[in-house]
């Protein structure tokens, strides 16, 4: 008799060639702007939100994690990877893929690569604090780390904040040059810098996004002048900071989810009652984001599942118009749902 | 230049339709017993896994779970819901897909369907813990609950246990009927009874595996003589049991993991401090099973991520030599791993 899956049983599936395909359809820029838009949205309604720190298996190697949440409709997940090692066997330092599901029935209803989208996600929820954070009129970006996720931030904070005018700095200079090339051609004013000293030089917004598995210090005190925002992304787990503790002492420092983010973030560094700010509450109005011209502000970014689910909402709303996903047979979906042996047994090949 | 995915990039994908096809070319009670064989090292080298509760999301109308272990050298995660009332609506109460991982690098190396796989795993597990502590020569099993689970358990004791004669109770009598013709022809002496105390008559072993997510006594005290076996199966979360307390009092209990089982299984309704012993003890042969002829076992089953993590690791096993699975583009895949950005600008289509 054999088997032909029903509709319910089919989840679509976005493949990195499809989200590609969207990304373009889409263009870049409008999709980072967007997708801020969502992840603002979800930043809105934050208390709604089933949240809990991500849940991690570490190893020699790196870590892999699962990082879930819902808000009562929806559940969604993320399952990502970070092993900065990898990248001497040709493979990526952090992987990711999602899926979301309807809260109601429990059934998946998206499959989709994450690697990229995470990369988008990431840069558009630093564009969207800053533009709660940065100071007023704020052009001028000193992106230091200039590895896999360089290029998005550049781009979500021209979109989002305004910025066009960049100073690169990476250890390797051949990451400035390719950041540098593959941002050609759209409006950004370039400039490779000898060192994080040079790049922070006029800038209004420094981004530290560099990938060593270390306490480093990226950034010492003195680089750092008043009324700058500095959006630090690269200090993401535990062992891992890129800035001075004496920067965090003079900065106002707003985080995503302050259990998560005392563990991962630069404020590993400082006592489990240093005050933080919730970025939600920034964004909702119901506390002052930057207060006055010459304040430090930190955004200490470590990744927050809310953000992930944003950006799974994101693609469902984009998929409803894009022909760009596959359908997989994932969810055995037997005529009669109590006889899922029965569905089995007649898959059964007949003997010829 | 367009985008051509590596072979890093490629996750091996089971189906349902696939899964159903490895089932028939491995021969389904052939699958069961050599899935116990798998658990069964596993149980052997238990101490070696991350063990953690399953990470469970509640809401009004059921439950979805992550449940990830790793022994080290593999990661593997479940994803399940359970919805009691969707099969008013044609689905599934439980539903299941999974994924395994290197942890050396946290690339997947497999994805796959396990609502089938988790049928045959729980069915595998119960038949594997019934070898270490039913009765010697055990023939006979009292089925009660004729659901989707039914034949599964019922192939899984006849492979493992050698049980040729077969007692089905189901409040529904159309359930029963269903599950006894789903097992004509495979050497079984099935009989359908009209109730529990009718079913329960000669029974050595009882198989308890009811849907309904509610308190229920399925069994009372008086229908449970001396030295018999109880496999309680449907009682595998907060507020769902099957069997009245005095059974539970009288018996040897046996657990995956205690600190899950406590909170989901039928030894909710004990203390916190009840004795328990780990069936991976009883295994090894650190701990005693079955120790008297008249003594009353008892499996409180529900279902641990060890045992998932066991049939990923059969279904790779079984991949190596059968061609049932796909290739999915889950994994951004640079030739450059810094180098993102440029692969999704690569990847954009020329304007004609």
């Amino acid at each position: 008799m054999g088997y032909a899956p029903s509709e319910l049983a089919l989840v679509p599936f976005v493949s990195v060639e499809n989200m590609m395909r969207i990304v373009h359809a889409t263009g870049i820029e409008r999709f980072l702007a967007e997708l801020a838009r969502y992840i603002e949205e979800d930043f809105r309604r934050w208390e709604l939100f089933d949240k809990t720190p991500r849940v991690a298996s570490h190893s020699r190697e790196g870590v892999i994690e699962l990082m879930p949440t819902s808000d009562g409709e929806a559940y969604g997940f993320k399952y990502v990877n970070g092993h900065p090692k990898n990248t001497r066997e040709g493979r990526q330092t952090v992987t990711a893929f999602g899926v979301m599901a309807e809260v109601d029935t429990g059934y998946p209803v998206l499959i989709t690569e994450m690697t990229i989208l995470t990369a988008l996600r990431t840069a558009a929820m630093s564009a969207l604090a800053a533009r709660h954070l940065a100071p007023d009129g704020a052009r001028t970006m000193a992106l230091i780390g200039n590895g896999a996720q360089s290029e998005f931030q550049a781009l979500a904070f021209k979109a989002l904040v305004g910025v066009d005018r960049l100073r690169l700095y990476d250890i390797d200079r051949a990451a400035s040059r390719r950041c540098a090339r593959n941002l050609a051609g759209r409006g950004l004013d370039i400039t490779l810098c000898g060192g994080p000293q040079e790049a922070v030089e006029g800038a209004d917004i420094i981004t530290t996004v560099t990938a060593d598995k270390q306490y480093a210090t990226i950034l010492t005190d003195n680089m750092v002048g008043p009324g700058i925002h500095i959006n630090a992304v690269g200090g993401d787990c535990p062992g891992k900071t890129e800035l001075h503790r004496d920067i965090l002492m003079r900065s106002s420092i707003f985080v995503e989810y302050p259990p998560q983010t005392r563990v991962e973030g630069e404020i590993q560094q400082l006592a489990a009652d240093h005050p933080v700010t919730e970025l939600w509450r920034v964004i909702t109005g119901g506390t002052p984001g930057r207060s006055a011209r010459d304040e430090i502000t930190l955004f200490d970014s470590v990744g927050f599942a809310v953000e992930d689910f944003s950006a799974l909402r994101y693609m469902r709303a984009l998929l409803s118009g894009l022909p760009y996903f596959d359908k997989l047979d994932l969810l055995a979906d037997p005529d009669d749902p109590r006889d899922l042996f029965g569905m089995l047994m007649r898959a059964q090949p007949q003997a010829a």
